[in-house]
């Protein structure tokens, strides 16, 4: 197929799902269960992402030579939602020289005792890299504020700790994003929006058969009990933080193959956008190739 | 001395150099060789220095202890105005497990191939310490403006070089400084302002003195060339970033009893103004700690 027209596609399969301005924003907006009406069949769906794959690879190894822009993928959802399985479908074509892959679990003793985006920090990928935050700095906005005693954990100075707290850490973390982007920094940021009836369903999967039993845990009960809780605190995240600059992608979640090309789509689209290109050679250079070869032919 | 009398003379030592506001703030204002008409004796510069340092070390224990706040200064100036004596003459009485010093020099390659905050984020205090930023992310707008061609060495993209960069640049380090703020870190910054003729008897002494010669280089002489580019660029970063909740403070430098003595008043004010305690037992912990007693004494 043409590059243009898988363009196309990219931008017909993300288009009704970036928001660039959160304003007004609601999750109901966005049904987990959508799939734009494409055709179910397997076959098709995991032709589609293979393609989407292999010019994500193409696309990465530019920005690797290049090495001029980062980009950093942002994965935040409910559990059972599928952010594993998407990281690993869609970019398991990438070379792993370029791309790190970054889960964020609890925060340790030590990353308590610093600012919270101190730790995000440190993982950033570096130029001409895709750095994946399997969970990230966002947390602070979603369980921080479902379960405020993780707040208290934080050992902040509790003048610091007013009404405004939730304003701010949105204004800051707008802010966190404008300087990446003004640094080179590309910010892609994925919300895969589950049903409620769907994550049940696999709950009782990774239950009921026995290979998928590693993946539950007690506390994906506990969490599940917080649903409401949990999708004000995603609505009001997306609300505040989606930018044109770094949008929030909410991916329909509750078909696995749908998520998996819609973030394919997404990466794929955004990469274009920086029009990457393999460093030019100068003509000096090119003189310079140009003797090396000629000495080497002379041995 | 009172405690309370203290304070009233840090307050007078500091109050005429502390920048909250930069707007319409020039260089000119501030004389290189003031003294406030102190008198210069050296002996009473020295007990007036240790008694300073002795406040601080007492106010740092209980930073310390508390383990909620942390405390970044950062100290620019230009070559011989006496940062690393300031430094080490102001915090030699802290308990160096609570102090940290972080010297930076040019951005290695891994350096160059992140953000330009990078480097300085992972160097910042954790809660409970003093860290203390010899030169720091503000040569990014200092060595950085006055050498474009550095600018050129950090592989940004073509796109993001616009004529707004340093606008954007002075924005992003006030939006950090500002989330750094909310999140428990307190930073206080030290402009050293040198006259370009104490600079050059203070050269010329490292020249002629063999004991000197170590610390004089022959890009320092380079830099002098350029001494009217970095005073206009110092002047514009007092100006763009200094804020209430993170001030500069542009300290007197040809004169160095003065200099510290200043910065030691800084800081001693700033940190008493935290209202800093040593943690309250409370009535549970006293029962236990009271059990303890008894349960060793009986062995």
């Amino acid at each position: 197929m043409e590059l243009s027209q898988v363009l196309k596609q990219c931008q017909h399969l993300v288009n009704p799902y970036r928001i660039q301005n959160g304003d007004g924003f609601r999750l109901e907006q966005i049904d987990p269960g959508d799939t734009l009406d494409l055709p179910t069949d397997k076959k098709g769906a995991r032709e589609a992402l293979e393609q989407g794959v292999e010019m994500l690879s193409e696309l990465q190894q530019r920005l690797y030579a290049q090495n001029k822009w980062a980009v950093l993928l942002v994965f935040q959802a409910m559990d059972a939602a599928g952010k594993d399985g998407t990281i690993k479908h869609v970019m398991s074509g990438v070379n792993p020289q370029g791309c790190q892959v970054c889960s964020f679990k609890a925060p340790s003793a030590l990353d308590l005792d610093h600012d919270y985006l101190w730790r995000a920090n440190q993982s950033l990928p570096e130029r001409g890299r895709i750095g994946i935050f399997n969970r990230s700095y966002y947390e602070e906005t979603l369980v921080v504020r479902v379960h405020p005693e993780l707040l208290a954990k934080q050992s902040l100075p509790p003048a610091l700790l007013g009404p405004k707290l939730w304003k701010q850490r949105f204004e800051d973390i707008r802010h966190y994003e404008q300087y990446l982007n003004r640094n080179g920094v590309v910010v892609l940021k994925f919300f895969l929006h589950l049903s409620k009836k769907e994550q049940k369903r696999r709950f009782l999967q990774r239950l009921e058969r026995p290979e998928k039993n590693w993946k539950f845990s007690a506390a994906d009960i506990r969490e599940r009990g917080f649903w409401e809780d949990y999708m004000q605190a995603y609505q009001e995240m997306i609300r505040e933080t989606a930018t044109a600059q770094a949008p929030w992608y909410v991916v329909p979640a509750d078909h696995k193959w749908f998520t998996r090309l819609v973030v394919a789509a997404a990466v794929i689209e955004r990469l274009d956008a920086l029009d990457l290109r393999y460093p030019e050679v100068s003509p000096e250079a090119k003189q310079a190739l140009a003797r090396a070869r000629e000495q080497l032919l002379s041995e």
